[in-house]
């Protein structure tokens, strides 16, 4: 009964664990912190699993801002909802919640628009505190602030989320296929599905076939892409991508004196409709952008490059071409009204999400789970608080 | 009847007036020519009248390739089938018809999608040829070649067109509006009716108001738009702009210490719905991008900057803001069947053309047209070939 863990802690701090990042590139260390209790708009979540994405490595191995230490790291994770703060609607004690990186207030002309998942009430930054008040709800034992991480700092027992980060979602998903919504999965599903919008029998390239490149494939074979074409200097990945839905692969090392954009024109007769860069180069963009179809050809950039990477690109070829260049933060994903969809997709077995778990470790090892990742051996490692 | 002019001289050629352009920059040569009948495909047309349009100067200056000479400038107009070619289809002898510097060849891909306008039959060269056999259908009286220019050279009495370059039209509409829709006017108004799809009640900012810019913002009336920012160095562009929709004005000069875009965020409360670029600068473009609504804005390039300009956007705005960046050729319009549905709206007094005529000279007069426009004095001058 998640009520009686509520009775017995809300408006209390709680001592638990958490893997805090003390310096740049360390191990995290799990020690015990404070967790004071939600404020306004605010709830306390007990974290049940988290998973590890690349943007918690990104900024653990940050020296400067927007690195910052000590922290708290981790943003992929689902919990049960232990306490609410004031003026919180929607979710109540024992909730199963999924908290998400990107804010929907519900209330902003972006959020209310179907056109739009930026919310413009709570612009959404690389913020070391909680989202309204900028200050921390996390202490070590020593009263030192531990810093957060994009509102979410999923790795630690429980952490406090605003409520325009949370997303309540049934409780019946199992909970280490439910984490990969709240941030990879749901980026790539939905950049095929809500910012690129890929038409039934449509052609898709698809630059980098980690996780995030993965599950584009598997949003485009939701909408009914008939060719999925995947690029990648691991050549293994063709076999991984073809449970998504890659019917094709190009290995940049194999193209000889063509390059890949000319190799992905041969392909589809004239060049991909739809082109995803999931990798973070500038360079790999411009690839992306070569070889999208002509006359109505749409580059979609997911992947996070480096901090002041230009993209740049020839204004005849602009003007000429009918192409079109975007970007797609969480996929274009509303939090809210999305990802119960595709919970629901999942649960009634249409959304794959089974195969992107590689690895499951438990808490005391979360260390492990970052070495997998680096070392390019896992997609996606669950990380369970207490098993 | 045309039916009588074509059966003196079908199949024959025909000796005529023509603008030549002899010298990169030089005043055009009024002289005669000679005009070979029609090929296959193709059609001959007697122009009633042509319009100026600042690409014709363009191309007048560039001392080398893409600019040749001798040359039969001009790419606006109207005229009548004098007698066509071997396959012509669709036209006959005394149909009104307009050239189209972009083709529409009705059966690629392309033509047949509603998602492009550029046929992929015969794509779209600067080139000094006719489209399909690259030979050209004049020659002066001393039997040396003289040059097409984009496949419609209406700078002459009688021209020979690619019938995927002919739109034929009600012969209703007064010769000098239609001719209008030839290119610039339709250019404009396109790109925010069928590029961009500028939808009711929206926000629209347009940089650079000469007559694409005007016919953005005309475009834009039509499509219902309700804020119309015009940005221009010459603040009498206000007035003019008025009368095709423009609400708002912004001179770059009178910004003080403010960005144009910092401006147009603060009139329009966080960006304009859709931004275009009608000056042909890589800056202007960044500053297009720069205040298009987060979100969902759309930047769309019209202007033509010169060979070998880049645009250059942070890669993590495009990722973080959700904006759009796309071109328009011909204001992504498909010839065949968007021009009639544009000639209909004006002959319903739904689309404004008068406005945009403000100045007609005789055929002999065709340099004075070009300096009305080098000097921003005209918008559209009419030349008429017989009057």
């Amino acid at each position: 009964m998640e009520g009686r863990e509520s009775a017995k802690t809300a408006g209390k701090p709680i001592r638990c664990r958490a893997a805090v990042a003390r310096k740049a590139g360390e191990p995290l260390v799990i020690e015990e912190v404070i967790v004071a209790p939600p404020e306004a708009h605010e709830v306390r979540i007990r974290v049940i699993c988290t998973s590890l994405c690349h943007s918690d490595i990104t900024f653990w191995k940050l020296k400067d801002p927007p690195g910052y230490f000590p922290r708290i790291l981790g943003h992929e994770a689902i919990g049960v909802v232990e306490s609410i703060g004031e003026d919180v609607d929607g979710v109540t004690e024992g909730d199963t919640v999924i908290p998400i990186f990107l804010p929907d207030c519900g209330e902003c002309v972006d959020c209310k628009s179907t056109k739009s998942n930026l919310c413009s009430k709570l612009p959404f930054e690389v913020s070391p505190w909680t989202h309204r008040d900028k200050t921390s709800r996390f202490t070590d034992l020593k009263g030192e602030t531990l810093y957060h991480f994009i509102y979410v700092s999923s790795f630690s027992e429980y952490t406090v989320v605003d409520i325009a980060h949370v997303v309540k979602i049934d409780p019946a998903v199992p909970a280490n296929r439910a984490c990969l919504l709240s941030c990879g999965v749901s980026t790539g599903v939905g950049a095929a599905w809500r910012t690129a919008n890929v038409e039934a029998g449509s052609s898709v390239a698809i630059f980098g076939l980690g996780a995030i490149g993965l599950a584009v494939a598997e949003g485009a074979r939701l909408c009914g892409a008939s060719r999925i074409i995947g690029v990648d200097v691991n050549s293994d990945k063709f076999e991984i991508g073809k449970k998504f839905g890659v019917t094709d692969f190009v290995n940049p090392a194999s193209c000889k004196d063509k390059s890949v954009s000319e190799v992905i024109m041969d392909i589809t007769g004239g060049g991909a409709d739809y082109c995803f860069e999931c990798v973070g180069m500038a360079s790999v963009v411009h690839e992306a952008f070569a070889c999208c179809r002509k006359g109505w050809g749409k580059t979609i950039v997911v992947g996070v490059d480096k901090p002041g990477a230009q993209l740049s690109f020839s204004s005849s070829e602009v003007l000429h071409s009918g192409k079109t260049l975007t970007g797609s933060l969480f996929g274009g994903l509303k939090p809210k009204s999305d990802i119960p969809i595709l919970i629901k997709r999942y649960m009634d077995k249409e959304l794959q999400l089974d195969e992107f778990v590689t690895h499951e470790v438990s808490f005391e090892d979360i260390n492990k789970a970052f070495d997998l990742l680096i070392e390019g051996k896992s997609l996606r490692c669950v990380i369970w608080m207490n098993r």
